[in-house]
């Protein structure tokens, strides 16, 4: 697999979370996959489907949205999407490496075209001194390469939850609308 | 695959939906399934990842909640839960047939002692006279054998994707609350 180098920025959000608009995220989503054509896949951990529950609240997405893989534990992660054991020894589950294996693993294993992947710690539990609770990456993976993103959000489980999906769309969003004719 | 005979029953609903209770569902998922010591898969088609994501909202989740597939689309139900696609062609993706082999073949894929499966059809398109909309077939798979269950659901959008996700939940309940010592 040809890469492009990705692009890893970090962006720390530690004001109280913003009212996150997930229906309208996903109702953007689909009308940029859909004038694109580009089928979209989703590799979701912290977020444990909901991702792909706030695509499919959206009537017709079954027009670009194939489905995706909750890959809430580890072995999952490493079954399904074929993440290295080794990256999530060395660097740990919440992890760019990791959440960037879990976006091009996805890719593969159902054939879509773009996919967005998440990894966090939703708290309340969970955290640690260098992984703190409200920690979360979130990356694409596409024709052209993957992008990453890291985030800290400040919430609790339910709201780090919101704003992870959220931040995964978003970043789906900015990629396709970003991309050229060779989208697919 | 040594299963006991599944057992269908129909369960028409047509009244107004009720208030769902996914949170106390997931919270008494968890409680039973870790009093059991069993580990949980879902494989959604026609809710998204509801499922999991109401799953995910109790903390400790992890300790008994694997992952699972969301397999909205038929390649994705063929490729990763291997449903067979002449069951599909015979049947259609929203049938008694294919929800079972979606559960099954879930447990197989990513290992978990028992599987959760829906596929139905949500609306407001993409229903027929034979499979209206608000049709939709939950079933488990578990160590003894499958049960699977018909619901005719008269919501919206929203309401019949939640629905389906309490009728899967509540069905999971019932399997590992009847189930003996030898639950794992």
């Amino acid at each position: 697999m040809a890469h492009q180098a990705g692009r890893e920025t970090e962006d720390h959000l530690l004001s109280s979370p913003e009212q996150v608009e997930l229906p309208s995220l996903a109702a953007r989503l689909q009308d940029v996959a859909c004038s694109l054509g580009v089928s979209v896949g989703t590799a979701e951990s912290c977020t444990g489907g909901l991702i792909g529950h706030s695509i499919t609240a959206v009537a017709g997405s079954s027009d670009y949205y194939l489905g995706g893989v909750i890959c809430y534990a580890d072995e999952v992660k490493i079954g399904s999407l074929g993440v290295p054991a080794a990256a999530i020894e060395r660097h740990g589950a919440v992890s760019a490496q990791v959440v960037v294996a879990m976006a091009e693993g996805l890719r593969d294993h159902i054939g879509c075209d773009y996919a967005v992947a998440v990894t966090g710690v939703a708290g309340p539990g969970g955290g640690s001194e260098t992984k703190p609770v409200g920690l979360t990456y979130v990356a694409t993976a596409g024709p052209t390469g993957h992008q990453v993103r890291r985030h800290t959000w400040d919430g609790d489980r339910a709201a780090n939850k919101e704003q992870s999906a959220a931040a995964a769309m978003q970043l789906l969003l900015e990629v396709l609308e970003s991309s050229g004719p060779d989208a697919a």
